[in-house]
């Protein structure tokens, strides 16, 4: 029996503190994976403040894992003890519904968060099932590759699922955790770039990462000066804005795609829905396969996230700098 | 020089009354139109109430055109006088912008209105642009074929647009005008047809205008009963329902569609988006090249609007009857 030390908080929004479980028997198709580091994502925070009303004490955080096969069930044949592989916000999917079967295992109603009900990645091991972890190619770097599992895999995820062409012009609204990744996808992708941010010091960043132009997201004039501008609209903001004037800068056919929670209701027009053509939409992190090639694309394109590293025993530094606001723009725990 | 009998009226919201214009001298690329019959939209009362404050007086309405080609200009190649023909929403498009360049001519910024600055169809005659005019095809019932010309299109182009396969599950919002159409085209697409009414008295015609099955619209907790079970949702109503209730019937991927102009924003909630990865959109009518498609499609399934016929000179009753809301479910007006 394999004994796991983990951080644990045993109450809600509480410290982070060593703590150790048994992780039972080792499954058929399960793989144990050695943590060698971690990214820390906002979900790790919404959990541990059981803000979705799902989290259970003691919890453990972390499903954006970078580390190597330690141990595989019997009937594991796609992974081998030595791997380096990755797992993201599903440890599990059940491989049996029409959204499994269709290869949209993230919208799979049985899939398993690798944090809810179970225990994650802040801790010197973590098991999932086979269907889940991915191997990572050559060409990615293993000390920055975490924060793909959850925050790139969540932007690249709309390129795919759309069929979104390199002719596209593509705009970000939000340069941070997720936004400095998408504005990388979307220029490797071939399309043009607008990043949309009210922080003027992030204006040169998006520059940098690949947007062709920047608008200042809270300034409605400028905003309406791009109408009739973008295909695509990714918005990674969990704040408030004028969404209507964001509608008006679609072309006609355009989508608005909502990657950020925002608890407001959105109180769209329908008329410039009907007249132009356009879609608002969502969507979830992405399936295994969809991963697998984003993963290929990060190296064939050397896309990463920009990130700050803790080691794993200042666990609680590094989610108070991230409650703070000013992570820059991921952070990932490494195990010492 | 060729003078129209048309019905005008000379101010907002008044009574139509015999009115005669002067056509004018007949461009490169005009068709005369000798009116047949002529469809009465719910559009057609908006406009003469200029409630979208872009109407002319004298106004002349009707956009449901259906005749026969009287004249045409040296340069139209693509009919011939004598064809049987319709003419829809739009009398012409620029031809030169990206939309009319890519087969969207319904979504050009330049496209003209066939009411909208200019005379429509309740008259004798009518001119349009040889672009917009489509000949119809021999299986097609030239007495009832006006209302797919702007309500049949509408509820047809959704289908063509988002490639709707015949393995989906389909439910209209509202048997209606537009409603009772939808249901036609969606059950000949080989969908599975969910019909939601208010209206008791209109499910046994759902059902026999190809519905599986019908829900009463404003029974939340029926909706509730039928969470993810549709690809896509087709609300043809101008009320305000609970739609967040409707996006819960969404199947992951799936898309509430808007047909009809609701006037109260959406207030939708985000996070059901982010997780089903489902789609909230609209779309004006369609383009000549999907009217065709439609025509044809009618004629291989024997698809027809139900209608109620006029003379032409009644046209002040059958506006009234279209306003009191009882009219099942499309008004023809005929030449006499």
């Amino acid at each position: 029996m394999t004994k796991v030390q983990a951080y644990a908080s045993q109450e809600k929004g509480g410290k982070l503190q060593l703590w150790e479980y048994e992780l039972g028997e080792l499954g058929y198709f399960d793989v144990d994976i050695s943590v060698e580091n971690c990214g820390v994502c906002h979900s790790d925070l919404s959990m541990l403040d059981n803000e979705w009303m799902m989290t259970q004490y003691p919890f453990v955080g972390g499903h954006e894992v970078v580390g190597k096969v330690k141990a595989i069930g019997s009937q594991v044949k796609n992974l081998e003890i030595g791997d380096f592989v990755g797992l993201g916000w599903h440890s599990s999917y059940c491989m049996t519904c029409e959204q499994c079967l269709t290869g949209n295992q993230n919208m799979c109603d049985s899939a398993v968060g690798t944090i809810v009900g179970r225990y994650g990645g802040f801790a010197d091991t973590v098991r999932a099932n086979m269907n889940s972890v991915i191997k990572l190619p050559a060409g990615v770097n293993r000390d920055n590759a975490g924060p793909l599992f959850c925050g790139g895999i969540t932007v690249f995820n709309p390129f795919v699922q759309f069929n979104i062409s390199p002719t596209a012009r593509v705009a970000v609204i939000g340069i941070g955790g997720l936004g400095h990744m998408a504005l990388q996808f979307a220029r490797a992708w071939g399309c043009h770039v607008t990043a949309f941010t009210s922080t003027e010091s992030k204006r040169e960043k998006a520059l940098k990462l690949g947007a062709h132009d920047t608008i200042n997201s809270r300034d409605t004039e400028a905003i309406a000066k791009v109408a009739n501008s973008f295909d695509l609209i990714l918005s990674t903001v969990n704040v408030k804005l004028d969404w209507n004037t964001y509608l008006a800068t679609l072309k006609p056919s355009g989508r608005l795609h909502y990657l950020g929670v925002v608890t407001e209701p959105l109180a769209l027009n329908v008329v410039p829905l009907l007249f132009k053509q356009t879609s608002i939409s969502g969507s979830p992190v992405g399936s295994p396969a969809t991963i697998a090639k984003m993963l290929e694309f990060c190296s064939r394109h050397n896309i990463e996230p920009i990130t700050e590293h803790f080691p794993m025993s200042q666990i609680n530094d590094a989610l108070d700098h991230l409650r703070s606001g000013k992570a820059r723009y991921r952070i990932i725990l490494d195990r010492e």
